[in-house]
């Protein structure tokens, strides 16, 4: 056909463009230039996932001059499609409707497959969706007595032809249902294929839904959010107690317990399966799906929950050199695991880094991406242990740091886990050294209307980690506490609040039922947990040969409940401009969803983990002095340049009688 | 090194040749040069398996005057080697003896990967092994703390640097044990590869003792071959009888019972697999091996067969158009369908060809190999159905065709199933139409002494397939049949075992209990099935344009026992030079053993299924008159130059009175 009879098609917002015959379908016109155009029907109209709108107007730059009129007139399919399922003011089926004239056609975001996926945190790299699992709606032959062929042969060719998806290896459990489906669709079907080279599974006709569930096993909360394979939106999360708690709160107490009962692991791994599927329950329940339609989930989850959750015994991660039994990226089918959702389903588990640094810190890498960045970048996530990641493009480094579990209100005298009832902010006048808080489940201060009516449910039933950190390091900055985490005797003559306790001094918070104190050994146990993320965090420094990082994400969910200026003020963080320390939230859940969004993204962590130098702290002979010199707060050497802009910190004192002998002591212990 | 300081060495039967620095391990020599060479243990004096021989004196043609001398002496590990498991006279292990000089090196067969398996048959082309499973021993880096990785990453290291391996994924499963065998092998363990691409098995420290299963699973019975993989030896057998019977004698009834029960075909499936780890038990037990170092299995079997095992409802093909879930050929864990071998052991099940052409008659193919042949070759598998192949390298063709269950010995008044007290071999005196015959358990003739001593026992129970045929032929050539099949009353006159029943006549074999006679019911049952049998032939040789084949080979049970020459006289298969029409035994069996032994065998087998060409018999508009015509016996038309050398035939006749009209009736309906 001479070109002078083509029509001219461009494509927005790729800015393709090509001359077309008249007549050509849009969709058609948009695979030729490869234009990102989703279809799970294959342009028959059904699945309405191709919508396109028309540009009106005279489009100078582009040389064409776009009319609604240069398409076909809404014609019989697109009736349909509309009364079926609705279609908005201007919208066209792609591949139902044909030029008739040059044309500038837009492809909104919801038909593209590449669409990206809005983050909260507007500072992230988008989630672009980059399908692991496609469904593709196809046409078989039916057998035929003169030429006979298998029906998965005759399938296998619907695909090559109408999806051009070649040499697909297939399920065996598709096999075994595959001859009812195509019989009961009429000869058609959906075929679900995974990375474009498994037939994971296959419905009678039209079938558009596809659904995955990405997971973060924490030793304390699994949380998962089910997610729409073709639009990559959350439509349901779901949040429980990992039930392997009853044998064990921290994860050492867990492999402990592995360790004294044979086959204690075999019985963890049952405990965590079986809450898995409870979970998945939940998710398909609240988003009122089968749970047959989830065909992909991706795993985040410390080593010791790896390694349960893959049935792999966890005794080598509870001593050194602590093995990890692979650093590999796994995927595996459901059934693999027991998981009770489409049986083919695939599995993607997150690879782990070292023996104590998991696939939640790739999953945290994944979502906040150091290594795509310029800046120098410290990401610490909060726990038992606090897992530490520095570096940038070039470099990136990984160790972790025994912190113990005081940030999680473990031995401290009146903490508690962060829940309804709990301290969570703290200030203190530094003039009458009298102290308002709030508590979890209330917006309110202490010292408001409305606080007593606000908490009367829950009532105020002790300090939460994010707690007991504004609380010291309020302390800090009314003198109550010198450098050296004493308190001081001597303000006991400002206020009753400081009271002697044997021969250290405690701070009295809340009298009440319970009371609560700040004791010399909550200060203790708090330097102690703080010092050990530090000294971390500074190894990680001294081998890129930086003083400060450019930017700090706090991740986790202690990590976002944390006030990152109390942070720095107690010394748990290197100083940094603040405007560069943020919260990542649950960063290891979102590595997840985007592994089980983006398919290029598996292939990214994987690699990126194998080029992470892993620093173990208990080998590094400087992690010791690190650690003594973190001890103080902030820190006994370093420098608070940017925290000293927000913040007058209090010049160092000694302080005076009554605890001083502990003080003394204090100080021979870090000499 | 300067050239002259190089040994020259030559591996025989290769011829390969290179020189060596003195010095250099003979098995790095011939790995350098590409010899085939076996070993498990990757050079370490422990397995053995890379024996060589020198070939002393003075070798003109290579240039090498070859002394024992010119290797390093009877050394340390080979003492060692020799005490533990025995090294016979002037045998050297390669990887343990160093080149001294110029030496002419024999590598015998057993110490060849690729050896050749010998087959009883001289006529058919040896297995060559190429193994689907590799073993390699391996010793792994501990783990470091200064840096860190994991066991699998550490496996891998090892087998990419002392073995070349890269790339492989692990199952799961080995990932879970992982750890524990490499700590109880103290960093040593011997790794299962398949196919070069993923890890299967790992044993702490070395393990040499991998084993596999062919399996042919029949309607009637179940046949299994235990075979060493390294050798491809077979070193145990088993035979079962297929517990599916109790749903149905045969196919058919079997897809009856799934379309009248619903779960009939989970049943089925349950039951086979149940007699298949019955079968593994069995043949562990006999080679004395545990069965978890069965880490391959192979089967083959018709297509309702093939469905059942892999639980795929064969309801589709008990109708028009018979179609098959999959003509692929199928890979999967043993453990997808439940059977207790090595868990991570790889299931290959050969591809069926169409619905009524199963994967039995795929092992029938690899075994005879028609498709690498010049001549033009029929096979026929004798059974309820008769599967028919006919061609040669350059076409080949496939067919089945209704046999019915005649030639199995149903449907015959006497007949009955091939075992011990049936009638298997007969001859008539064709003076006195006086009978002698064999039974099955006895090499005596019944008018031998000792026969009656010899059937004490057993009794003479009935008559089977191969009996009836013979009877059919030796009444035919006594002129007791006739052309028509049509049993000649006329000869009562000459012999009283010429009998009336009713309007026709019968042949009394054997007085007695039973009394056993051929009726000319039997006569006509027999002349159905070889009709159906000899049209099906004739069908796929009017594709390809041939008169006759130039081989014939019968596989099967039945195959084997009929004497070829009755089976020609009787017209069950068209004429050819007799000397060219031998039994293959169970073709479909050796096939499986084909496929078990030698890798290449799958893609290959895969290949030649996709090239067959298909033909239904039933939708073939000539098919019907072929049948007609050889309801005749021998047949109607065919020429019967071949046969007419052997024997000779007797004229047509017209039979008299007493069965005229049933003999004209019988005209009638053929016409």
């Amino acid at each position: 056909m001479a070109p002078t009879q083509d029509a001219l098609v461009v494509f927005m917002p790729s800015g393709k463009r090509g001359r077309f015959a008249i007549g050509t379908p849009v969709l058609q016109a948009a695979r030729k230039l490869g234009v990102d155009i989703d279809s799970v029907c294959g342009g028959r109209g059904i699945c309405g996932r191709c919508q396109v709108l028309v540009a009106e107007g005279e489009f100078m730059k582009l040389g064409v001059k776009s009319e609604a009129s240069h398409l076909t007139a809404f014609g019989e399919v697109e009736r349909r499609y509309a009364e079926r399922k609705g279609l908005a003011e201007g919208r066209r089926l792609s591949c139902s409707t044909r030029v008739q004239g040059d044309v500038v056609i837009d492809v909104p975001p919801d038909s593209q497959v590449h669409k990206q996926v809005v983050r909260k945190r507007a500072e992230m790299r988008a989630i672009e969706l980059d399908p692991v699992v496609t469904l593709h709606y196809v046409e078989v032959a039916e057998p035929n007595m003169h030429d006979p062929s298998g029906d998965l042969q005759r399938l296998e060719q619907a695909l090559a032809s109408q999806w051009d998806l070649k040499g697909l290896d297939t399920d065996l459990r598709v096999i075994q249902h595959l001859q009812k489906a195509l019989r009961q669709g009429n000869w058609t079907a959906t075929v679900a294929v995974h990375q474009k080279k498994q037939i994971t599974a296959v419905w009678p006709g039209f079938h558009d839904r596809a659904f995955g569930l990405a997971v973060d096993i924490g030793s304390t909360t699994i949380a998962g959010h089910l997610c729409d394979l073709a639009t990559g939106e959350v439509v349901a999360s779901s949040g429980m107690m990992n039930p392997q708690i009853r044998f064990g709160e921290d994860l050492m107490s867990r492999v402990s317990y592995v360790m004294m009962n044979p086959g204690g692991d075999v019985e963890m791994t049952k405990a965590v399966r079986t809450a898995l599927n409870e979970l998945a329950e939940n998710v398909a329940k609240e988003a009122g799906i089968e749970k047959t339609n989830i065909l992909e989930v991706t795993f985040v989850g410390n080593p010791i929950m790896h390694h349960l959750l893959l049935g792999i015994d966890p005794t080598e991660l509870g001593g050194a050199p602590f093995a990890l039994a692979t650093d590999g990226p796994i995927t595996i089918w459901a059934s693999e695991i027991d998981l009770q959702v489409h049986p083919n389903a695939r599995i993607f588990v997150l690879p782990c880094i070292a023996g104590h640094v998991g696939a939640d810190t790739a999953g945290v890498i994944l979502s906040e991406s150091p290594h795509m960045s310029a800046e120098m970048t410290l990401i610490v996530d909060v726990g038992t242990n606090a897992e530490i990641v520095l570096g940038n493009r070039d470099r990136l480094l990984a160790a972790s740091s025994p912190t113990g579990p005081a940030f999680e209100g473990a031995q401290i005298s009146g903490g508690q886990r962060a829940a309804p009832g709990a301290i969570e902010r703290v200030r203190i006048d530094p003039e009458t050294l009298e102290p308002r808080f709030k508590v979890i489940g209330s917006d309110k201060w202490s010292n408001e209307p409305g606080f007593a009516e606000d908490t009367a449910q829950t009532g105020v039933t002790g300090i939460c980690g994010s707690g007991i950190i504004e609380a010291l390091a309020e302390m800090y900055l009314a003198g109550i506490i010198n450098q050296d985490g004493v308190i001081d005797g001597a303000m006991a003559a400002r206020s009753p609040r400081i009271q002697a306790e044997g021969r250290t001094f405690s701070y009295l918070l809340r009298e009440g039922e319970p009371t609560i104190r700040i004791t010399q050994n909550d200060v203790r146990a708090i330097q102690l947990a703080k010092a050990a993320l530090y000294a971390g965090a500074r190894l990680l420094m001294d081998k890129l040969g930086i003083d400060k990082p450019e930017r700090i994400t706090l991740a986790g969910a202690f990590g976002s409940h944390i006030d990152v200026k109390y942070a720095m003020i107690l010394g748990m963080i290197p100083d940094c401009d603040l405007a560069k320390v943020t919260s990542a939230g649950n960063a290891a859940g979102t590595g997840a969803r985007i592994a089980l969004l983006n398919l290029k993204s598996r292939d990214e962590i994987a690699r990126v983990v194998k080029q992470v130098e892993k620093v173990e702290t208990a080998v590094e002979p400087m992690f010791q002095q690190h650690f003594v010199e973190a001890m103080a707060i902030p820190h006994k050497t370093a420098s608070h340049e940017n925290l000293s802009k927000v913040v007058t910190l209090p010049p160092p004192k000694e302080v005076a009688a009554g605890a001083e002998g502990e003080a003394r002591r204090a100080r021979r212990r870090r000499g």
